[in-house]
């Protein structure tokens, strides 16, 4: 990450993972009306896919009805090894919103 | 429906559920190989969400490698009451594979 850069990419992500729903729905909230976000990333894989979905549905609905806006969605798969050395596939979900 | 129309809309849309994981990645695939589609839309809501993914990764990255493009995806929730008059919101997701 280059210093100095007031907005890089990185900024305003949040990534879902398996804390309580609510906690994500207010971080993605707090990125567009306290940190001045003008998009918000919205990152996740595996099972928590359809809990992206429903994070950026909530927001866009619900929280910040008629504020902001479904950009993109990008779909992605990442392939590993696991401890058997088999390889693994893993849908991943970049959601961005988008202030109007 | 409007009959005598050779491709609608609605011809090419696989309905993500329960079944086996490889049903609807054959029934995709097939949509493709032997039905003529140029665009599958694989349709699916609330829990299966993920699996919508996970279908149309497998088949553009494995089944279909170069073959078939992400066109498209769409986000949506749906609303209704439940049984106890509750407003429950489900989310929704449209992914579009085109042939390349």
């Amino acid at each position: 990450m280059t210093e100095g850069k007031e907005h890089n990419e990185d900024d305003h992500v949040v990534f879902i993972g398996s804390k309580p729903f609510m906690n994500y729905v207010t971080g993605v909230v707090m990125q567009f009306t306290t940190q001045g976000a003008d998009e918000v990333v919205i990152k996740g894989r595996g099972k928590f896919i359809t809990r992206c979905v429903d994070v950026a549905e909530v927001v866009g609905k619900r929280f910040l009805d008629g504020q902001v806006a479904l950009k993109d969605v990008k779909l992605d798969s990442e392939e590993f090894e696991n401890k058997e050395g088999k390889r693994i596939r893993v849908s991943t979900i970049e959601i961005t919103l988008k202030k109007k």
